[in-house]
Parts: structure tokens; sequence; C-alpha cells
């Protein structure tokens, strides 16, 4: 049994990171401007499975050990880190059940299913997505591989401000001097600043689902307001950071912003118009804190784009709206 | 006085390429699964002007002497080359004068104004634009830089396969063997041609619009049809290959082929879903020559991805088609 409330590192982010190199191109670094100034984003809805979230389960699942590896994998997502550990589970022959909300996009389950995975459906408002999973895997002694809280996952995150480290000295022979980041649980923002330490990482939710902005806030672990309003953002409307998580966010993060879901379909709308880019909600939210001027960049600035899951309807009625 | 009409060589294509290197980080080349195999495409859509034409543009101005550079440069373009031009242009302090149809996309338009040149419109269906561009060449002594019959141009256009061909031997340690490209006057099919002189270099047209395959089918320069159809594909809607195109194209390219508009359409929303690109009509042409089977595949095939400059209620209608 893997020890998952072990502390992520950086030796370890470094060492997702060349596991990474070794089948994934890193994902390009684009210019674009913004506040009157080039800002760099980070593209990664161009990874296969159209978000970071391969990153983590790649590092996750070529850990395990052949005994592991046979007994199977169990994953909770609304879909991005679903897609990676089911796309990271067929490269390596491990059987994976997943287990997403009903209301998830229709992309996304798709898709997961198309990857080789077992789907297991949950209602996001009144069954308990954490013991449904868990259940699962004990009954099969597999793994379960948490979306956020869960150090490999944290780690693999982190490769993702390692290219942007490199990209940035070879681009524009500059350190990278802040990562803004768009965050759920807090996998990607924790990785990063393991990745970054002299970097700023700026994690940003969506109004509402702030859970991580109330934590850095208050100084401990706060989950979301009572009734959170709607969100597009399916791919980070979490409920709590996990204390791994917050740990490492706590000790690193001093900036931080919250997005209206208004700001967040005009950054969609940007990077389609300006990057060519498709982005889901989710994977737009640090670029509006950019656009919208709540987080200033400064000369050496990359902004992630997590993803591009996004059914075509949805994102039609963005590009008319 | 430039000579426009000296051979482009392959030595060309490498020096562009170095060029081009200096100043632009390669576009990623993104695998996808297509004919039961892995395919590449080559996302030039992610250029900063949103398209390939960057390339050429970039070699033809940067040659200019700087007695050169003080006449100015003039050129014809729906917006792809237009752009590159008026980048190039403004990276280097260079007038630039852009001669565009009238129904150019909106979208083309305002970025060829944003980027500082100035346009001047025509009638695509009664006014000449080369004698409107040359007219102007002529009164301020500016360069006229053809979107395709130019030697500096293709060898520009080219500088892309010699990032393919380094991508895929990267990526997969193989040689590229095929590169399948969306053809318009034949910049970037000869380009190509003379950058990988060991791959196939296979042209795809609009349906109706078809002067290159006519012209290779024939072994002379033909131009389109009378009355072509409509087409989206503004960006490739061109009558006629010059000779320095064509006599390239004709040594090398063995295989072309025509797409219809709803191949087109298709492959612009297989883009979308499992590319997360916003690819333009244009630029999916190559994409749609695959997809539809008309174009076989090999273990080391690439596929021009070559703009995504399109506007929001266009993009949203064929998602929703």
């Amino acid at each position: 049994m893997k020890d998952t409330q072990r502390e992520p590192t950086h030796e370890g982010v470094i060492r997702a990171a060349q596991k990474i190199a070794a089948i994934l191109p890193p994902t390009p670094l684009i210019p674009f401007e913004a506040q009157g100034r080039t800002i760099y984003a980070k593209a990664d809805c161009l990874q296969p499975i159209g978000a970071f979230k391969i990153r983590g389960a790649w590092h996750r699942l070529t850990d395990l050990s052949d005994e592991e590896r046979g007994r199977g994998v169990v994953a909770v997502s609304s879909g991005n880190h679903a897609q990676g550990i089911a796309w990271a589970a067929r490269e390596l022959g491990i059987e994976a059940t997943i287990v997403m909300p009903e209301d998830a996009p229709h992309v996304k389950l798709e898709r997961t299913k198309s990857l080789g995975a077992k789907v297991v459906t949950y209602d996001r408002m009144t069954e308990n997505r954490e013991a449904i999973a868990q259940g699962i895997a004990s009954e099969k002694g597999a793994t379960y591989a948490h979306a956020y809280g869960d150090p490999w996952v944290i780690e693999g995150q982190g490769s993702a401000g390692i290219e942007i480290a490199h990209q940035m000295l070879a681009q524009i022979d500059r350190p990278v001097s802040k990562i803004i980041a768009c965050c759920g649980g807090g996998g990607l923002t924790a990785g990063l600043a393991l990745a970054c330490p002299d970097a700023s990482v700026i994690p940003v939710e969506p109004e509402g689902w702030d859970d991580v902005c109330r934590s850095l806030e208050t100084g401990e672990i706060q989950s979301v307001g009572e009734n959170p309003p709607p969100t597009a953002c399916d791919a980070i409307q979490t409920f709590k950071t996990f204390p791994i998580n917050f740990a490492v966010m706590k000790a690193h993060c001093r900036e931080w912003a919250r997005v209206s879901e208004q700001e967040i379909r005009e950054a969609q709308r940007f990077a389609f118009s300006h990057m060519r880019l498709v982005v889901e909600p989710g994977g737009a939210a640090a670029l509006a804190s950019v656009l919208s001027g709540r987080i200033e960049a400064d000369d050496a600035t990359a902004v992630m784009i997590t993803g591009g899951n996004t059914d075509a309807a949805s994102f039609a009625a963005v590009l008319n709206g």
C-alpha cells in the first residue's frame, strides 16, 4: 500500500517531469498580449486527453508495483482526471474504474469510456462519491487515485511548472516569475509551487467555489460557502482542498483570485480568437484573472490553460454569447 | 530589385528555417487517431498570427535591404498572408499596405489593421487585385510580396517541413514520409517539397477550387473551372498557381486530392473535439482528406493545420452543424 499521505517534494516533481517528458512532448507556451505586455499561456489543453491531468495520472500509475497494477485503479472525477487515469491505465494495461457525476459533460463521459475505463455514475447532490470509490477500491484491492489529494498526483501536475520554467528561459531568457493556475482542489497549484519555489504561484477559482481562497485567507482549510452558485467550471468545482495540498499552498501562495462566470466566458472567447485554442470553462479561470485585471502580470508571467474538453453546443453558446 | 523569378531552393528553405527558429518556437506536432493509426497534425494555427503565412512573410521581409525596407511593402491577401506581412513589417519597422477583398472575414480585416498595416479593399468579382497592388507598389517603389508566387515566400513556408522532419524524428524516431498540405496557390506545397525532398508532399484543395490538382493532372498550369462554386475556404480560394510554384510541384507531387465543403466542416469539428484547436475552413482541408479517407496515411504522416482565423459566429455555426 502506497503512503498517500507522504509529503510531495520538489525531487518528486523533477522525477515526474522526467517520466512525462519521455512520453509526452511539452505543450507550447504561447505568447499573447494583455495588460499592455506579453504574457505566456501554457496550453495544456493540447495534451492527448485535452487536459493537464494526464501528468499526475501518469506519475501515479507508473509508480505502482506490478502487483498493484494487477489489482486495478479507481478514481473519482468529473472528467479530466478520469481521462488522465483512463489514458495512463490503457497505456500500462491496468484496469480502471472511474466514478463520475451523472451530470458530467457528455463528452467527458464518452471519452473516458472510449479510453477503455469502466464508468460508474453518481448523483453529485445526494451521493458520496468518495464512499462509492473507496467501496470499489476495497472490494477489488484496487488503488484509489485521488484527483488532487495525493502526493504523486501533485508532483505529476507540477511537471507543467518544470516545462514552463525551461520554455520561459528558452523563449525570453528570463526565469518565470509568476504562474497563474486554475484551481479546484489544489493539486496543480501545489505541484507548481513545488516545481518552481522561486516563482509566485497564484490559484484562481470561480466565484462561490472558492474553498482554496477562503482557506488561504483564514489560514485553515475551509469548504465553499453554503449553497454555492451554479458554475460552468465542472473541472474545478470542488468543495474542499486536502491537508496535503493546503500545506504546500499555505507555505507558498501569497496571492489568489476569484473570477466570475462572465469573465470566464470572455476568457474562452479570447482564447478562441487570439490563440485559436478551445478552452473549457474551468480551463479558462487563470486566463480570466489576467484579462479582467484581477491579477497583475509581470514580464515573465505564465497562465495555465488547463483543459479544453467541452461539448460543441456549449462552446458554440459561449461564442455566440 | 529582388529577382522574384529566381528558383526557390532547399538551401533557401534551410536558411529560412534558421531565421524563423530564432524568433518563433516550433508549433506542436500533435498526434491524433484516424484510419486505425496515429497521424500527426502540425498545428500552425498556433502561430502568433494564427496561420503558417508568418513564415514566408518573415523570410521575405528580413531579406530586404535597408533601402528596400524604407520604401515599404505591398501585399494582396484574403487575410492570412496579410497578417503575416503586417506582423513581420511591424517587427521590422516597415510600412505595409495590404490589398484585401472586401468580403474577407471580418476578423482578418480587423487583425491586419490592428497589426498596423494600411488596408485597401477591392471587389473580388470585378476588380483586379494584382493590378491594384502593382499600382501601389510602383507609385511608392515598394516591394510587392506575392502571397505564393515568390521564391522567398515559398522557402519560408517550407520551414514548416523542416520543423516537422525534426519533430517526427524526436517524437517517433522515424523520418516523415508523407506531408499533406492545404493548397491555395501552392506556396506551402512547393516549400514543403523543397524542405523534405524524400517525403511525399500532397496538396489538397476544396472541390471546384482545384487549379493545382488540374495542373498536376494535365502537366500544365490550369485555372479553376468556370463559375467555381462557393467555398468557405477563403484562405485557399485561388484561381491559378504560378510557374515558380508549379515547377516544384510538378517535379515532386505524385498524389493530390479535392475535398468537399462538408468534409471540411467535419474536419473542423474533429479538430475542435479531438485536438482542442480552432481551425478555419481553409486550414482544415488537409485534415479533411485524411478523415474522409481520400488520402491514405502511413506510419509517419503529417497533416498541416494551416490556419485558425475564423469569426466566432461562423465557427459556432460549424459546431452546431
